[in-house]
């Protein structure tokens, strides 16, 4: 094949706020009605002041129909065809602030004065919506389910099992636990168990922390009440609340009593690997300044960084220049390419550009493995169902091969 | 001189618990007669589970007299002097879990469900022991306040007017603020004038997190309430808990509002100052992954990554090898030596070797300023005053030139 089969590791759907509606069951369209207003006016007034309105409505501007591709399956095929992306995973959150499923559930999923009932009511939308634009197209499409786990563990359970069953083929897990138990905590294990029993590899995604604390009260009520430096402090820390469960994880020894469960951390660049499994390492490896403390490693079979290569992917959504230099290091055999479609600051529509630009003079086997290997191989995808797709709009390889002629 | 000028930034000072009481004022002591045993008990069964109770107490074993420094002056000296250390930095937390001032002053601070009352109470009590122990030897002593600053920023600002007036030349900040303010928020600014005008440097030391996140409710009641991997996700992520002050204050504009405020960085390591520092400078340098997020750069004087070289100090307590060999990119003028007395992993009893160990190879004007010079210039010690006894203990240049030539 002389073009490449690319998975993106990283895609956004979601309907516009009303539209979510029908998917709600009956019984909390009451709530849903109430909730909307304040969810709507509560998102405009935080995008007001985390988001810089005129560079997301410029991007915006012009392109309506493919940005439909959030809620529409036939915009989105062309927007995957033009992209070379034969197949990819789908997150909530479709447009950036347009499209979050109701009462909270989605992306961040904070169980700190939530309602379960409500926020289980809206992953339940959000996770019927998925399952049906899976259908539209199975072969290309890998949907995740929301999954709230620290109310009920065994409701959790079942909601996996009825994704699983409506083909749904992984779970998005809130990064953030509040006041509730960490993900070390024995108590999750048959969730754990779930998991890796259905072959769902468990996600958590970049974006959530905890806002307040960069923003003051939220949702902001005036330019003022926004403490100086929000952004810049929002943007240091955004890794480190989506890697903490990964942390607590590994320590806890989850994948010692679920040796096949896998975890994929997403969009939070690849960059912090290599530190983090330094450090894993290092505190592993028993040293002076850890022997004062309680015993941390009798319950491990073995150190949390060979683990890591073991269980855990990186969605390195835009994949990065620096980053692909830096493959050794981080683990080829560990991170995806993600265009994050529909995001503004994914790929999309430059995503030829962007693969060239970061991938230019990568070998042949280490940039299939990179735009797509790994994926078909982490989440069990039928590659030769999708090769004539690939086939047909992949990105050619004598493109990479110029490029790298090119930087020469 | 043919021996260095050795200052520890990084030294631990506590009166056993019942000996807090004659510092209390006279209307607390009722009600830390009743806190006593509840806080004995507490610590006791943290420590159960948090610290290798074998292993401290084996460390402990035959030291009681070198251990008493942390609260007599004579015992401290004779360490001090055994150890090269001419001067040193006092924090609070004399021997590890045994000397912590109470209602909940000194190292941690934490805020919520805390009575503001009475931890100032229990800080007024640590500061003047501190302040009474500096006098037994002002040269040699930087004695430090505590200071809970989220609630009254107006009362810190007069007990650290008070601190520097009873010989105390630096604050310890809590590092975690709870559902209070973060540093970034304006608020503090009389704080951080006052700081930077009496020239007190604000210190965080590493230690705090927010503990029952990794080990379930505390204290714990027995030790299936601790999940496994408390202790090592806790390691995983002291550092992070530790400099999150720092990352709220630089993105802030605090320095650029005060650029002669000094703050010291104490007991994280500094292996942690390459990455921290590239990415400063990575999301100060407008990325297309930042596009989309409003302004974070239009209040600052310059790229955080410049002011940390300018206004940071790392407490490089016991400085590995592996950090000594970085210190490059660490940065050489940003780094102090620091022994950790009297805590089990700190350098002493066998400093000598620590530092030779570490840093053998180390050209000497790098080593001069390591070991002392910029914690000199830092606290504005005068060097002139500790030269004599400098010459009389210090670590002898020779020393190190044979360890190189050893290593060689």
């Amino acid at each position: 094949m002389d073009r490449y089969l690319v998975v993106s590791s990283d895609g956004h759907i979601g309907l516009r706020a009303p539209d979510y509606r029908p998917y709600v069951e009956a019984k909390y369209r009451a709530a849903f009605d109430e909730a909307l207003p304040i969810q709507i006016d509560a998102t405009r007034r935080m995008s007001d002041y985390f988001l810089i309105t005129e560079i997301n409505e410029e991007w915006r501007h012009g392109r309506d129909y493919e940005l439909s591709g959030a809620w529409d399956p036939v915009a989105r095929d062309k927007v995957l065809d033009g992209d070379g992306i034969a197949a990819e995973v789908l997150f909530p959150d479709g447009v950036t602030e347009m499209n979050a499923p109701p009462f909270g559930a989605g992306f961040t999923m904070r169980p700190d004065g939530a309602s379960a009932e409500l926020m289980w009511a809206g992953c339940d939308a959000h996770n019927r919506f998925c399952a049906e634009f899976v259908q539209t197209a199975p072969e290309r499409r890998i949907g995740l389910a929301c999954i709230p786990i620290y109310w009920d563990v065994a409701l959790a359970v079942k909601k996996t099992e009825e994704a699983r069953a409506s083909g749904l083929r992984g779970v998005l897990l809130p990064p953030m636990w509040g006041s509730f138990d960490a993900y070390h905590h024995p108590k999750y294990d048959p969730f754990w168990a779930t998991c890796q029993d259905l072959e769902m590899p468990v996600h958590f995604h970049s974006g959530p922390a905890p806002m307040e604390q960069f923003f003051g009260p939220l949702p902001p009520t005036d330019r003022d009440s926004v403490p100086p430096g929000a952004v810049g402090s929002y943007l240091m820390e955004v890794h480190l609340w989506l890697t903490r469960p990964l942390t607590f994880m590994l320590w806890g020894g989850v994948f010692t009593r679920f040796p096949k469960l896998k975890v994929a951390i997403t969009e939070g660049t690849s960059a912090w690997v290599p530190d983090y499994l330094d450090r894993l390492e290092f505190h592993y490896a028993k040293t002076r300044e850890s022997q004062k403390l309680g015993d941390f490693r009798g319950h491990l079979a073995e150190s949390p960084a060979d683990t890591f290569r073991k269980n855990v992917m990186i969605g390195a959504s835009c994949m990065s220049r620096r980053e692909a230099e830096a493959r050794h290091a981080i683990g080829v055999g560990n991170m995806m390419w993600g265009s994050d479609y529909p995001h503004p600051e994914g790929s999309w529509p430059m995503t030829r550009q962007q693969q060239l630009d970061a991938l230019h003079g990568v070998p042949d086997a280490e940039l299939e493995a990179l735009l797509g290997g790994n994926a078909v191989a982490f989440y069990g995808l039928d590659a030769g169902k999708l090769a004539p797709l690939a086939a047909r709009i992949g990105p050619d390889k004598a493109g990479f091969q110029k490029a790298r002629v090119a930087a020469a």
